[in-house]
């Protein structure tokens, strides 16, 4: 089989956790969430290596945490200036025999084992990109320019659909989009909030694949206790 | 004070539930969803009338649990063939009195009273129409048409927000509203997911407000969990 690799990213701030902790560090039953995703990327049996992006001053913790959650070959490097940068260095990080790449969030610890081997059969099944995604519950409005904001826009709800991590690619597709994405990033003031936006910039297609509740991403301790509602639920299963 | 009035939508069929009874009725700690909504709506004090909409054959079940659940003059309506002609049925049935009218849906039973409030002192300052509204956490994309999905496009997500319901609305720019997009609607096949969208086919401002994290919509049995420890998290206030 293709040597599968992972980057997953534990380089975010958590400001909107009011902790010094990064948020990958923030303990959900005691375990740190990159630990949680860890051991649910590791119990998929089709992970050969994983990157971790963790911030300055936290690599040591981070590693730590990922190890103790899983037996795979694990390296971490520090975070870049923006999650792109922390992901392209994350890339770089992975040895070259790897052919399908996972990019995960730690943000999103309980993503299930099952959803990792389905992206992964799915990139091995001969597509390019494989992504989760879920239907939009809400109404999306795009707002206009000017404070209070006001509506511009009302989407076509039946049209949009929420993305996840993990993101599984083609090893040479990924690294030619974030090839492509940092050279635009050079001339212009871009925006790209995950890997899929970057093959779909070079015309490939993007296949969506179901999501599930559990890859929620952790942004605010509320969202905490609604995780360990789904770990209940599913009774500590991967 | 000009006099506000209700619409709470009740009628859908709640199907994602997998239970014969619609979703309004389903329980939550023991009390329908329909019942929450009322009795903050009530609480908020700044409530004059309500008119709830409701699926046939279910009209006095409906009418039960709202009338135990808050001493507003409440009348029950039977809901049309979409959501946008129940919610005309219901602004139809309120008194000529009302002079600013917010529309609900009991699947969002946790929308605060403090909420409530606020909405409506924005639509009594002056301005049209104002909704609730909070960030986009996932990335959103635009599907492309085939099956199975494609990513067609990926959304700006700082641009996005999602929105949630009660919606307040100056009464006279409301019916102008529900009478333009029933014109419309026998012309075309529109999918009208809120009645700010409505107000926006006017060309008119819709004022976004912060939402709240208690505005949940209970789409799933899932859902009924979170909204569980909301109910917790908030120690029973209203």
């Amino acid at each position: 089989m293709p040597r599968v690799g992972v980057v997953l990213t534990a380089a975010g701030s958590g400001q909107r956790f009011g902790a010094d902790l990064p948020k990958a560090l923030v303990l959900l039953r005691g375990r740190p969430l990159v630990a949680h995703a860890a051991s649910r990327l590791a119990a998929s049996g089709v992970v050969d290596e994983i990157v971790v992006t963790a911030p300055a001053g936290f690599l040591e913790h981070v590693h730590a945490a990922v190890t103790s959650a899983c037996d795979l070959p694990v390296r971490i490097v520090a975070g870049g200036v923006s999650r792109q940068a922390s992901v392209a260095a994350g890339i770089a990080t992975l040895t070259s025999a790897v052919e399908v790449i996972l990019v995960h969030d730690a943000a999103r610890p309980l993503a299930s084992a099952a959803l990792v081997r389905r992206l992964v059969a799915a990139v091995q099944s001969g597509i390019d990109a494989a992504i989760p995604s879920v239907p939009v519950v809400d109404t999306v409005k795009e707002i206009g320019p000017g404070d209070p904001p006001v509506a511009a826009r009302t989407l076509e709800r039946s049209q949009l659909r929420a993305v996840q991590t993990p993101q599984a690619f083609r090893a040479a597709v990924l690294r030619r989009a974030h090839e492509a994405g940092a050279a635009r990033a050079r001339d212009e003031v871009t925006a790209v909030s995950d890997d899929a936006g970057l093959v779909e910039a070079l015309g490939l297609p993007v296949h969506l694949v179901d999501g599930e509740a559990a890859a929620l991403k952790i942004t605010t301790p509320h969202d905490l206790a609604i995780a360990d509602i789904l770990l209940s639920e599913s009774d500590g299963a991967l």
